[in-house]
């Protein structure tokens, strides 16, 4: 038996999570996998009734699951809210407190979407590219931080991005493992970019000497290219097929995340992986709370149904029961049924649909 | 009479400069506008002459001229050099020894090139986005920086990102002016878009800060929006015309300059300009040294040609000698003449030209 603590959080996360929990239940039972949900407080409603963005009982049942499926947290009536108490500062707290270090973001093409992205058809068929972002290190937790009076009367803001070996050589390993399983499955030989600016910041020259030491010692079976994180980002764009896994530190990882996502046009179908060291991991969609849309059926489930799929194949190794979902999320695209999102009024044929007709769609396919 | 000083580097540097060189003394004579010309080291080349990427004399004389026009650093042949003495250590020591603190990039689309871009057209077409990197500070120039070994034994690498009050207004103010005179030349309202990461990092906090209390203070005809990095990374793809100005600081606007130049899929056509607090400024094309193809006249000439044209406008104030030479660079265009770069090989009546060539053409349409 198998615990998994579900946070829907603000905004249309208890929608989408409401969905995503029916598929949940209906894998649960369709492959006797012997799950048992709970559910928690995270960020502005924690806040609401807790006062702090990740109460003390949320983190000790994180802790004590197996699993996390979170569905988003923020919004603007909590922006006004003391800085160490608003929702994100729940977010990065339980990825530090649970040891997340690994956060695997893949964009990918829906064959039946390339039409909502901005960029050509040609540039973008077929992609499904992963990238393996450090999320407990780097400048997001670096100490010092904070805001100082000077000596004149000013103010000054700092923070610290820092790196050691290991944590480099850790997000590492998972870059080029899942290189590796990547390349298996698709018959394709492994390579792994690693994006830095070694160029000027001396903690992404360790970081860049670090990955080239692993390869020699351990990875000589895996292609290492090393790219600044400018360039990385003109790539993207011009060519994002040339990349397959592309790791990188927290910060630019963030950025570069969000532009792969983009790329796809469908960010609301994107989910990612938190995962430590064990192969415990949070699961979320990519996409963030949308508080102009909550409460009205409009949001997109997928990304977080998606994300159910990602926890059965990397924390429970259920392989067969992540593809049923996956290939039931494909088949409903097939049958022309688009959440707002994904719409492409140019095109015929199609349906747009709410949050729980979509949600249901894919139920019915299972 | 005025002084330029000119600093063609490494790579391509030294035939686009030639090119660059020729449009501005025939500019010189057409508008008598009485300035000298200088060359001097920097970069790799500087480094083989004197064992220094950026020699005492060069600063010297860079201090001394009115302005200096840079063609491009780096390459393989200098990357196994010490981390201080590296080709980009000089680029980095000229602009913070001159104090060049407001890095000016336009991303602009040229009609004649609307189909090199991996965007579709209807996204980019008349994009004219110009973005104030902040050049002096942040995460770049920030102490302590290094690599240390730790008490375990293990290497850690650590950066400073910092910023003050005063370094944020003074590259906001240029951010709210320009935008003011962008939105009287164009008869439109005027808007800053100011990008940070103020959820995670109290640094961006300050700069976020500091934005809104200007323009409540002094700015109250300029629309501020604000927006975090990873968003905005989103948005250039997704519509960048929303964006007129954007200001950040320097390590996101180096990304995003460069995401923002890769839309219009004309890199090699970008200028740029770093200014000083009195209008001192140094200029240089957008794209790098390009060393894969340095010395076979392939370089596209365009991008320093028309930093030339920036220099007039902002060092020397001459503005119709500077639309002189954006106009002439236009008609080449229109005349279908293409470095390899821009050539879009589906589109007939193009001619494709080499780098001598196309400045020459320039040169002939003034
Ligand atoms: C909400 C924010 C703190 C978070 C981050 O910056 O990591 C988000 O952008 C993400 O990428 O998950
Ligand atoms: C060469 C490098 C140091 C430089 C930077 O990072 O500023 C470049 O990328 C730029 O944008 O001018």
């Amino acid at each position: 038996m198998a615990t998994i603590l579900t946070l829907a959080g603000d905004g249309i996360g208890p929608e989408i999570m409401t969905q995503a929990i029916d598929v949940l239940k209906a894998i649960n039972d369709k492959f006797s996998l012997d799950l048992t949900l709970e559910s928690g407080l995270i960020g502005g409603v924690a806040i609401d009734a807790t006062g702090e963005p990740l109460p003390d009982e949320t983190l000790a049942r994180a802790r004590a699951a197996d699993a996390v499926l979170l569905g988003a947290v923020g919004g603007p009536k909590w922006d006004a809210i003391e800085r160490s108490k608003r929702p994100e500062r729940g977010l990065l707290k339980i990825r530090g407190e649970l040891g997340l270090f690994a956060n695997l973001r893949v964009a990918k093409l829906y064959s039946q979407l390339a039409n909502a992205s901005s960029i050509k058809p040609e540039i973008i068929s077929g992609l499904d590219l992963l990238i393996v972002r450090e999320l407990t290190g780097g400048i997001y937790f670096g100490e010092p931080r904070g805001i100082r009076t000077l000596e004149n009367g000013e103010q000054q803001g700092y923070n610290t991005m820092v790196y050691s070996t290991s944590e480099i050589q850790r997000i590492g390993k998972v870059a080029f493992e899942l290189a590796k399983t990547r390349a298996q499955a698709a018959g394709t030989a492994a390579k792994v970019c690693s994006v830095d600016k070694a160029n000027v910041l001396e903690v992404t020259e360790l970081w860049k000497q670090t990955m080239i030491e692993m390869q020699q010692a351990d990875y000589s079976d895996v292609a290492l290219s090393h790219m600044y994180a400018d360039n990385a980002c003109m790539q993207l764009i011009k060519d994002p097929k040339q990349f397959d896994v592309m790791v990188t530190g927290n910060m630019f990882g963030d950025i570069l995340s969000d532009e792969a996502a983009m790329l796809t046009g469908s960010i609301g179908m994107l989910p990612s992986a938190s995962l430590d060291e064990s192969g415990k991991g949070m699961y979320e969609p990519c996409h963030g709370s949308a508080p102009d849309i909550a409460g009205q059926d409009k949001a997109n489930p997928l990304a977080t149904i998606l994300s159910v799929a990602m926890m059965l194949r990397y924390t429970f190794k259920q392989e067969e029961a992540a593809q049923a979902i996956e290939q039931a999320v494909s088949d409903v695209l097939d049958d022309g049924l688009r959440t707002l999102d994904i719409l492409d009024s140019s095109e015929a044929g199609l349906k747009q649909v709410g949050c729980k007709e979509m949600g249901q769609a894919v139920l019915a396919k299972l």
